[in-house]
């Protein structure tokens, strides 16, 4: 039994009924179904004039309105409440059709569904979708995984709803298999959380050391949103910053409570980033900076701790200051970038995904949260040289994070002296530094561990492993 | 049947068969076992003469010579070798028998097999033990979870093995129940690990800055350690910088590789504080540094990215320096221990174990590599105020750390200038002005939430959570 619909979708909360909206707005049939049909009824009542939709009271009914090979989309909350649902469709569906996942799962998830499904016949493609729900019905940037055969039936609907690039190409990748997709969706939250990250610091800054008041920074954002920071995230601070609450009348900034939640795909990006040995301290800050944030009683306990209240400049210096912080937040951009393309890289080769990451900056340069210009520069890096060992060897960026580095270190110096918090800036600045130093401190590492736990060391000048007998006549004898 | 030995210890690499000797040398009768007798017969042919050892061939021979209830310690590599060493004997145990796991297994993993066993009668302790192969043998710090019931069979014995902190206390005490030991020693290694670093940064401030050589950077080290640094770490940092290498007569710091190796606990305690919503950005640092030093090819192409070039202090300027520098070590050093100690608090409340963290303190003065005096002051910070919301809390770190500011920014600030990577010290400092923040950027993070996913946000004069309709005529609505 098989229906006319083109793609379902099963779960129609607020991202689950935009995606199933912009199938129909572009031209497909999409049957619609949820646990509680009043949810479907209400999205054919009101939209059900922007396109063809098939509304699903039961699973079976849901099943037997796709046409065949079956596209089903799944867009109810990671965890078992996805496991759940999968169970109830797999045993409805048959060899060759395919479930998408549209949720936030976590890879390993993904990665599980995938290779059971598979066992039964199913694709089971975990998509990454970004854009919020505004994306999800105008346009996301999507990011599947799943088999290469999935992509060949799904393809080219993603592309049809997707978000379009300034060139017209539309954002979406088969970025490789089973849970490519969501992997780099992940890492692409965890690079959203150090954008956003940078910027409160960035306001932090021109608030606290330059003076400005909210309004004024908004100001500052929409100029620099003119130049190589134009993004989707600068344009929204600066929105937020000149929006005065209805209520007070105050700065709206100033009004909301200084708490900053997080939904954990920043978390699982860090903690995944150390499985994998690659360094992204920009990232693990932002997410610490927010949890951090939340720890009221341990803020409450530490306010009287002394430190120094910032002076605020003259006019002058202030917009000195004000471009140094442009430039500071344009280099630690650069080195976060850096950091979550080395995490897909070292995530690809580790799963041997294969993904290409200019693909990658190319499908983000619409649609989604972190949308910016910066991308097309990441892609054109990638394109002009694939086999890039990081985006910091790309002779534009090195170039750029060289014209920055003196503003960067001043606004770093700075912020410490003048007892601003500004990890994430800091984080970068470290990170720049320990990458290009000739000699890391490591090496005292390893001497300290060898004398305490017998770890052995590399040597500089000869090959194979040594140990020094500390406790003994500290002669060193090969380790193998 | 049942022998008359008090413990049992299987797995005879250098710690178990350390850890063997240190029961035996205390009086007790000891039942020795290795997958390979080779190893049980090599133990008692070397050391037999150390105290009493009852050498056993097979797995039944082993369990038959301990008295009952049996106390048998497990010494072998964690994941699969300690579970498959626990198949091999939980079958032969009876109700009321003790297994001990000595080595460093994941918290969830010791959970696991607490729940599994408790479930067949057996009591199963996981145990931290800190100190190296010298500790195994001569007193290592020693942190048992599992049943308070189980711990008056083992603690008498514990006791007497431990290392004996200045005022004669062993190091050894009832962390909690299940995972609380493991997860203890975890975040101790996390802390060593953020030790080592901030010790890292020092030194590399003084060869680079400073313009100090190895040796005179040991003899400096040797002064601290007189001071309120005197601890293990800083003892043997001396001993390695004063090292020469025996084969080229260089420094030896200079002939090792400059890269870093780990063994996964500073990762598991990062990643578990991203669980508990800890920052832990000093010990993340730590880690990521290490991981850093390790990719050869990014750094490698990373070595001509421009940046600034030290310039040597004079003698004066120098010295003065170094003394800047020991206020920035000292001050970090609190930094991470309030980190680490936060971390213990909130695990220990997220599975309510109760744990004392003066308790914790107490029993890491000797035997462990963090040893030190500081965890003197640390215990009696708990001592005092046992409901302490935060080490920098304390009276006493709160001034201290309010003397050193001022040398810790200008510290930081000289290292953001001179290109001297430090993010461990740099994070510290953050997460000191952060927590002493009357206002966090925070809240602009939640505007941007909110304003791109609809996520929300609180006031701060009014209870509830808000919306601002953004898209809309931006008013604000109640969202709960």
């Amino acid at each position: 039994m098989s229906g006319h619909a083109q793609i379902g979708v099963t779960g129609l909360a607020v991202m689950g009924r935009n995606l199933a909206r912009n199938f129909a707005r572009n031209g497909f049939t999409v049957a619609v179904h949820n646990r509680t049909a009043a949810r479907t009824r209400a999205l054919v009542d009101e939209f059900g004039d922007e396109g063809s939709f098939v509304p699903a009271e039961s699973a079976r009914e849901f099943v037997a309105a796709l046409e065949r090979p079956r596209r089903l989309v799944i867009m109810v909350k990671a965890g078992e409440p996805t496991d759940a649902v999968i169970q109830e469709f797999a045993p409805l569906l048959e060899e060759g059709d395919v479930i998408i996942d549209g949720g936030n799962a976590h890879v390993a998830d993904t990665r599980r569904r995938e290779r059971e499904l598979r066992e039964r016949g199913i694709h089971f493609v975990g998509v990454g979708i970004s854009g919020g729900e505004e994306g999800a019905l105008h346009g996301p940037s999507i990011m599947p995984g799943g088999s290469a055969e999935s992509y060949k039936s799904l393809g080219p609907l993603l592309e049809r709803i997707a978000a379009k690039a300034p060139d017209g190409t539309p954002c979406v990748t088969h970025v490789g298999p089973d849970g490519a997709g969501h992997f780099v969706k992940m890492v692409h939250n965890g690079i959203e959380y150090a954008d956003m990250q940078l910027i409160a610091e960035a306001y932090h800054l021109l608030r606290a050391v330059a003076g400005y008041s909210p309004a004024r920074i908004a100001d500052t954002f929409r100029t620099w949103n003119e130049g190589r920071l134009d993004s989707y995230l600068i344009e929204i601070t600066a929105e937020v910053l000149a929006h005065a609450d209805p209520v007070t009348g105050r700065p709206f900034v100033d009004v909301v409570a200084d708490r900053a939640e997080q939904k954990g795909t920043g978390r699982w990006t860090v903690q995944i980033a150390l499985d994998l040995g690659v360094p992204v301290s920009g990232i693990a800050e932002a997410v610490f900076a927010r949890s951090l944030s939340g720890h009221a009683e341990l803020r409450e306990a530490s306010r009287s701790l002394p430190g120094p209240v910032p002076q605020p400049l003259d006019e002058e210096a202030a917009a000195r200051f004000a471009e140094r912080v442009e430039q500071a937040l344009y280099a630690s951009k650069i080195v976060s970038y850096t950091q979550g393309f080395h995490q897909i890289q070292a995530g690809s080769e580790h799963h041997e995904w294969g993904v290409d990451p200019g693909a990658v900056a190319s499908i983000w340069r619409a649609g989604c949260i972190i949308r910016a210009a910066f991308l097309d520069r990441i892609r054109t890096a990638y394109e002009t040289r694939p086999e890039l060992p990081s985006l910091l060897s790309d002779k534009r960026f090195a170039e750029e994070i060289g014209a920055a580095q003196d503003d960067w270190r001043e606004v770093v110096a700075t912020a410490a002296r003048q007892g601003v918090p500004t990890p994430g800036f800091s984080a970068a600045l470290a990170y720049y530094d320990a990458l290009r130093a000739d000699r890391l401190p490591a090496a005292l590492t390893q001497g300290q561990r060898d004398f305490f736990g017998a770890h052995t060391y590399r040597r500089t000048d000869r090959e194979g492993s040594f140990h020094t007998l500390w406790g003994g006549d500290r002669s060193e004898v090969s380790a193998g």
